[in-house]
């Protein structure tokens, strides 16, 4: 497979040299706007997503994430409650005023996700599921795609394409770390994919700071150093009760420590001339 | 997600102490057969197909692999022949009484390919695509499954677990490279894996040395090394013309140089007690 | 070599809980306190460190970096000025006030660098070598020990503890890049090594993004991103001819490059609660 | 760093179209030839060294490893027995007619190691140190050259020119593994670099699978692979008992699986036409 031969196009910077700005209700990603997108890991309950949603809405947040689809390695483990989380996800959103992001692993939940929710992740393990993109290509909804857990650059970018490609050219992407040598950290966030992408696409580019560390600790470090490097936003999980958690209780910000984060982030706005 | 929660179980070698054995018409994959599966990338016309197919034939051998389902990261590069593909492939093997290898990228695909093909073959694309390794469990067939490029040995057997506790116990787990910083050559062939997975898991492993080295120059060194290094057999390109390959021309044998390999590895039968 | 048995001890944030500030002259390294560290790869000329170190004065910054043993892989690529190297770095900085650093490669070059400059670099080809370690703990000059190119976060600590054991606790680290399979960067800048280290250790942290971006393109990105992160401080490759530079020019900003982006690292003190 | 600009010139294989031979006393290493260099990780007694070069004498090989200076990460590890250790290598080699291998870490252990043994071995954590190297070029005796732990194959042959333009062109390469995001094992032993290596340069290259796999169980399946691969020998650690010694007994071989392993290697021999 000779990446070389095929070059990219639509994804190109010089494709759209202003930068893609993906309009979502009265909102808007890209260019300009720093969108921070928080939520649990998945939707366990009506409860627990609502009072997430609320916490969200009460720090003037726009975004709100839970996954219903959870593509797990382990047959075994929790792999989300499927259209009933959406529908709580939905009904929460709607409660708030709050735009969703959740997360289709193939085409029949494809079609459930984009039934209810406003944006559409493509995750880390679907990220060279070419059945999948394509489908994807042919939704009028934005998609958010997450990098590879080892996909290049270029190889990230083929996938947008292939999304692009099939007529949709709402794609923002999502940096979420990359699988090094270093064991510290789940995964090694790879801050250099911002000015990279910023030089080669016209496409938005957020970080996931959750899923790449792997522990609550360092999230608001990597959630900074994103945005003062160029990121779009964020993706961020946060739970109300992290240790009860059903999937990845690690790594998500308990609501006192992520309103502490959104506290610093306004801060660098004025500096960094960006608008929430 | 905390994959040391979700431990191993049927995969695990104390499930099967002495191995498994896939039986498949009168020959078997595992435990003392060395099982050489040769073919192109990809199905490209019925001449081509049953040129490799009669040369594989002439050499003894009883697999032949054949791609109709390309799963390539550009939207712009051969993506198959499809159901086409197939058929070929199924006469060229009927013809000179040859068990088929095909790969499956999704689930239309794989009932295709499970209604043409002896053995279905998940790539490394699709390693962490758990709705098709579902779909792939239920089957009555033997799953050839790849590693990710990326994958842990843990996450490849969780894959296979994933298979297995749908109801298919017939895989065998295919390793051809992993991604590491090392340029000279594609992927980094993992040989360490053969033993590794000899000692955790019960399942056979055989080698891809063309999609790891990705250069031809390097493919008979990786064949021997693997078949010496205990690997049950190997999943090697050849193309009658490598240069006008439609795609992996470039890490394609001849079918001279891969008549030239064969000799070499029959001549290590013996002292690796092992028969083909 | 089963580093598990050997733990770290006086690297360990137990060690000194507040954090360890390192005082040269009139200033100093570490908590609250952001370092920029600028200067050319390799001093070339009289007059190319006496611009560079007069830009650096007109900026307010305190710190000159200038190369005189270059470790390069390649025998026939340029190895730096040595001695001379150094008498001009030192002559410049005496004339506008700047405190200096400087590589050692060996013990021989690690007496002459101990002569002339400052501060004592350790650089990523020699982070395990314990000879120099152990050498460079009997000075009583502070370290800049970079991270070894695939030096795990345990292993940099260790040389780290190196050096501190042999009686100098003068250190501060700095994270270059780690390598990965990513190629569109040198190497992988790996900024979760910021709160990492911030949370293991009471040793200083800064970053030199002009080696793991390679190109003048990101520096400022990961710069800024740094700096958001906690790092405490910069390394950054400026030359006033970054075309016409013996080593690294591809990397290096011009002098104009420079000072907007110091302009840029101002803007983020105050929010971040930093001084220069 | 523009590795680019530096091209190989001495390592490459049109400088010695037919490959090099080093010719050390009665035997020789390289083409054609398979040096099994078997011994202690780190002489640690007389005894110990006797009683495993009486061993190797048995088997009727002819190299003797054994350190004497271990460069260790950690400052708290045990770091070998220094002239005293080479001075017992020495005497168990004389006894039984074998040739040494030991590894130099910095000048005054070089000076030494050249003293006493007949090979010298710059290690992994070496391969980067241009000082080191430089000094091992003006050496009269065959150097062993590792692998860096994520040297690329190219930095590697720059090494060995480093060396070569200095005078010594009796080099040696050995593959000891790459760091990777594997786990189950220390490192990820790269086998493609052995056809790589033979494709790009004249120089032999053996394997290391101890210090790769990490582990005993899966050295003899590296050993055979890494032989049928097209290495030119082997150097393997092993132990009167493992569990006692005073570093790396986790991957040494006791004496008795060594010479079952030596037994799997012989069989070999003739169907790849190489000669002990």
């Amino acid at each position: 497979m000779n990446f070389q031969k095929f070059s990219l196009k639509l994804v190109n910077r010089s494709y759209k040299p202003l930068g893609t700005t993906i309009k979502i209700g009265d909102t808007s990603i890209g260019e300009g706007v720093f969108s921070i997108i928080a939520g649990p890991c998945a939707v366990e309950s009506p409860e627990q997503i609502d009072l997430i949603a609320s916490h969200v809405k009460k720090l003037n947040l726009r975004f709100l994430r839970g996954g219903a689809f959870k593509p797990r390695t382990s047959p075994y483990a929790f792999h989300g409650l499927e259209e009933q989380g959406l529908i709580w996800l939905r009904e929460s959103a709607n409660k708030y005023g709050l735009i969703t992001v959740s997360e289709a692993v193939d085409l029949e939940s494809l079609s459930l996700v984009s039934e209810y929710s406003d944006i559409i992740q493509i995750g880390s393990r679907n990220m060279y599921n070419s059945t999948l993109l394509k489908a994807a290509g042919s939704l009028r909804k934005p998609v958010l795609l997450k990098r590879g857990m080892s996909a290049t650059i270029n190889e990230w970018l083929m996938a947008a394409e292939s999304i692009m490609v099939n007529g949709n050219e709402s794609i923002f992407l999502c940096e979420r770390g990359i699988r090094t040598f270093e064991t510290t950290t789940r995964n090694t966030f790879d801050i250099s994919a911002i000015p990279v992408i910023k030089k080669l696409s016209h496409l938005p580019i957020i970080a996931d700071p959750s899923h790449s560390f792997g522990s609550g600790y360092g999230v608001s470090s990597i959630s900074m150093g994103a945005m003062a490097a160029g990121a779009d936003g964020l993706l961020i999980e946060i739970h109300p009760n992290p240790e009860a958690a059903l999937s990845d209780g690690k790594q998500s910000l308990s609501l006192e420590e992520f309103t502490i984060l959104v506290n610093r982030l306004h801060a660098l706005k004025e500096p960094l001339n960006l608008r929430f």
